[in-house]
């Protein structure tokens, strides 16, 4: 079986509507390409007990869980405090970050630059090549940033950190010129045929040469092709559209 | 006290990678300008059990619940069925919606396209002169289209309908050439004296001419104005940046 996942995204910022979300993605194709299942996220608020109490359902449910934002120093960055609570621990002062601290910043360093130091006991640090300030990982939750520079950054050192067993999942993609409804009937029936894969239809509204993208998940290539092949005999050929995916 | 929603965003294509959810910011900002509180998104998969299941908890807590996406004829499209289930109704095909698409599509309607009709017994529409296609109602239940050039078209229409008792979220922003580092303490505390708004603290690192956003937000404009005195009363005068927000 595939292991599963969730992500659970910290900010007001968001709720708000002041920023644009863009770190979900990235992820999620991530733990596509490594055959992790991505079954929820849940975007809340700065807000301790809120986080502390999402955690505790999601890393209960869920094998992996991945957290963004809030891990900054300011009196808005909760996360670590919340991650703590849900899991029955203290914060601590980690020396090898604090030292990290100490030596970026010199003289220049505070007692608020120091905050960032305080773990949940027991933390694990997973250090990278790309990024100095190591990945948290408490038990099965991953503690990430919510700037999507450094987040971006920190995806190809937890690769290999989070690679298993699973194959990895492969899409393929189906092009047309019918709309939804004509489409409904014929896809529903090859769905209900090849349930080893799974078939989406997405329709666009600002293009010209396809109306609807079909795609086609799974993890057996053969089986994804099979699939493929049957979406495209019932399409009418004025209506199939041949294009790179 | 001002009315609290959440959002369950349904979509497998958003939970593998393949699309940028982009509904979301603008949901969340209609709502901040009516003074309404976003408390909550979730995103899942197409599936009518999980569906059901997130409906029937979200809509006990949350005042307003908007679902988008799912709503297409095809067999991923399964929200109104979720919903149905999450209310303990049954589908039945609403005659003013088949005559719409009957006359829409004429000679090419086709059983599939009808399937669009088909919603929980008992949905309220709300027509709108931006769609001719009504946004389907359900006791405290909104359900939009994920299609964002759609989505976006219903927004206006519903602002009227949402509109309550509500002051509306206001927002005013501080920007800094400080890091959060050096901000952490004396904004802790401006915070916890400024109780009445909400101090946030965001990061950037693609500018050249600010370090830190500052946001402030609440209903009243002296209240903010006073936080806003507040915060760039500690900020060092050559690190303070004038800009318009």
């Amino acid at each position: 079986m595939a292991r599963t996942a969730a992500a659970l995204i910290i900010g007001n910022e968001i709720l708000t509507g002041k920023i644009q979300e863009s770190n979900m993605r990235e992820l999620a194709a991530e733990l596509f390409a490594l055959g992790i299942s991505l079954e929820r996220v849940v975007i809340c608020r700065d807000d301790v007990d809120v986080i502390a109490a999402d955690l505790a359902d999601l890393r209960r449910r869920y094998d992996l869980v991945f957290t963004t934002g809030g891990v900054g120093p300011t009196h808005d960055d909760v996360t670590h405090r919340a991650v703590a609570q849900s899991f029955g621990r203290r914060l601590t002062r980690v020396p090898e970050l604090e030292l990290l601290i100490r030596t970026a910043l010199g003289d220049r360093c505070t007692e608020g630059h120091l905050l960032m130091a305080d773990l949940p006991e027991g933390a694990t640090l997973i250090s990278s090549h790309e990024v100095r300030w190591p990945t948290v990982v408490i038990e099965n939750v991953f503690v990430l940033p919510g700037l999507p520079k450094v987040f971006r950054l920190k995806l190809p050192g937890l690769r290999e950190h989070l690679r298993g067993d699973e194959a990895p999942f492969l899409s393929r993609a189906v092009y047309t010129l019918c709309d939804e409804g004509e489409l409904a009937k014929p896809m529903a029936e090859v769905a209900a045929r090849h349930s080893d894969v799974s078939i989406g239809s997405y329709p666009v509204t600002d293009r010209a040469d396809y109306r609807v993208k079909l795609t086609i998940d799974g993890t057996d290539p053969h089986s994804i092709e099979r699939a493929a092949t049957a979406l495209r005999a019932f399409i009418p050929r004025d209506k199939l559209v041949e294009m790179e995916e």
